[in-house]
């Protein structure tokens, strides 16, 4: 079991050094690949808590867990006693009491997951799903799955993420991350969604300047639930602006790919039919979701 | 394998031919007789999909899914990227793409799989559990097994669908595919529920006309979820115009049987006390819905 | 088998005898002391139902239903056709011909499992996890098992129930129980949530009375969502004049045990750092849980 990194709480990037990344990777390709997994003996019991509605990580993280062999309690917030009042810690508490071992929690709250971590009483190890505009970690890793399968490596690739950066948790978990190792990062879209922050990772340009010298595209969905309705582009504009329609599509590199973490907003970000053509990696990062959240699941339970 | 139906989605009874039809509640009756399943070696994932509220149809599947050993992804709309404004179609890609095999799907709209099975992207099995006022096929497949359970045969039986037709997905499918296997159909109910359409499947009769010469009496339910509030009649004056009142039922012959798809409304389409009276295969349709459900499935994953 | 209580249906304490309650305790140990269980080679179908919120009693349940390997349906009232006017007696009679065996309820109507247990349609076995302000049979066995736990036997021990008395299901069964293994009873808290009816359990005094001479507290917690909003105290009057302080803890005998059905309103019923504390024995009821309903779980089905 060497070759598996062993990690308590699955929680934030910033945590995870460059090795145990690469081990999760390995390990990521190793079950698409199709290798077996010899299931511990004793019964693993996950609970997926989702607070904020998702479709592709909890179910990605579900169906990771059953393929590990791992039976599943899915925690129904609506009907649970947080509508009596009770906190997350408490929740947290009883199900580790009842015998869970690992929670894999989205919450709204931004690092929720630090009072958890730190009970002596929760013996459960968190794996997070994403936190408010936080950190979205496994989504992470299967975006650098997604481009390590493309390119081999990451050292000099150029990756421009586009769109919404400020609440995204995605670009603040991959820019870390691909910074980290060597590729060259740029950032486009609203001039409101950047922030002075983002100049510590890459440079800020026109969408229209990058697109012909990237190698990998990252559009971000336009998360109009983190919105006051503040903002001052319709879906049309927005597209005109900063979405990569057909128009740019074509000047992109021939060996460029698009990758989006989904939902798209299609004629939005990106142009309908670009959602499904040849240089979109799309498809393939769900695909990919799923053994990278193996991955995980394996690391913490490995611990 | 030569005695399974090879269906590569089961949306429909029109798309079915007699022989299909034949090799299902072949199948079913396999089942429902304790006929050991091999499930193949692979994991198999089937996703529920209830957009409509169900209980039969609903838990049904699911315990038919269990039966046959394979893994099951309970989609909840409300807690999805529905939410975000996803599609249906970019839900199923991604179901598709975590590595779904099946999809069983009930929507209020019809024909909603239409562009599902037509995406090559997507490369599920759809299971149709029912659309809008289209088309329920499980439940027809049910209702054929509960009427061969009882008589044998289809041709030459009386069979009556009184009630709500022109709403009921359940009414469309089983006249179609009761007239196809040689029965003769009547109908009855409110003229305002009736359409022209029916008449190329059989009569348009009073019901105190048909219930004396009828095999088979399918009552439907009031479905007071598709209508507008201007029906003009009260529960005691339907059940008083069109329902099964326990004095009709003593005109029943000795051998015809009462079917109801369900849920019931009690003392409304049918009188409390026939619900689970001796003329009554209400309780029997529920437990043959299981045995049909997974014949649909095993047909559709050896396709 | 003889070892194992066989019982039809777990609704009320007041079906059980002593034997019976006994051997449940005593298979509830067994289990936490990790013994096998040899499971029925016939799948074993239990429908979870709970119709008021709950995060112990229904996860605790779906733990124990999933480590006696039992396959589980977890019904949504919310996309079932109860939203279509379905009874609960209907819904059950579905799911009993659909083959579920075992049906866990909680529901706020008093004594509902009454017409599911008279009916000689529905086949399962009917556990109650709780109804109304009536009973909560399965949380009254996890607490006597860890009474047991902690003295070994229920006679002469001093056991005091405060606070909300009225509306508490579990102070309900546990006083049934208790008085009938021999423990000596006392009551505490507000004098409108006390009622006459208790007199012939237990005696009523003042909590800083109590404190210092019972081997066993329980708290109850104050349940805002059974209340009209007519009490006329604050939290912290609450817990000033009915809460277990910091400083009656002090007053505690050395051996004594705090427990609270949970969740927990922390620094309402209890000081919050009393809740993980030494004498706290919250998260240990909740650990029993599990084994309390396995073993329950197994007796019915074992009948």
């Amino acid at each position: 079991m060497a070759s598996i990194a062993q990690i308590e709480h699955f929680v934030s990037v910033e945590d995870l050094s460059n090795e145990q990344v690469l081990l999760l990777l390995k390990r990521a390709f190793a079950f698409k690949q199709g290798i077996k997994w010899q299931p511990p003996k004793k019964q693993i019991f996950t609970a997926n808590l989702f607070f904020e509605n998702s479709t592709r990580t909890h179910n990605s993280f579900y169906i990771a867990e059953r393929k590990l062999g791992m039976d599943v309690l899915e925690f129904d917030a609506q009907t649970s006693s947080l509508q009596k009042g009770e906190t997350l810690y408490d929740t947290a508490l009883t199900l580790s009491a009842l015998g869970v071992d690992i929670m894999v929690i989205r919450s709204g709250v931004e690092r929720y997951w630090k009072e958890l971590i730190q009970s002596s009483t929760i013996k459960c190890h968190v794996i997070n799903g994403g936190d408010g505009s936080g950190q979205h970690p496994s989504q992470c890793l299967l975006d650098l799955m997604t481009i390590q399968e493309e390119f081999g490596e990451f050292a000099g690739l150029k990756v421009a993420i586009v769109g919404d950066l400020v609440h995204s948790r995605v670009a603040r978990s991959n820019m870390q991350m691909l910074k980290r190792f060597g590729a060259k990062l740029f950032f486009s879209g609203p001039a409101e969604w950047y922030d002075q922050e983002f100049d510590a990772y890459g440079e800020y340009l026109p969408l229209d300047e990058l697109v012909g010298k990237i190698d990998i595209l990252i559009m971000l969905r336009v998360q109009h639930e983190r919105h006051d309705g503040s903002q001052s582009f319709s879906k049309a504009d927005y597209h005109r602006l900063y979405g990569l329609t057909k128009k740019r599509a074509e000047r992109l590199k021939k060996h460029a790919i698009i990758m989006h973490p989904a939902p798209v907003n299609r004629d939005v970000e990106i142009a309908d039919a670009l959602v499904e053509s040849a240089k979109s990696r799309i498809v393939e990062q769900m695909i990919n979701g799923v053994y990278a959240r193996m991955a995980i699941l394996e690391a913490v339970i490995s611990e």
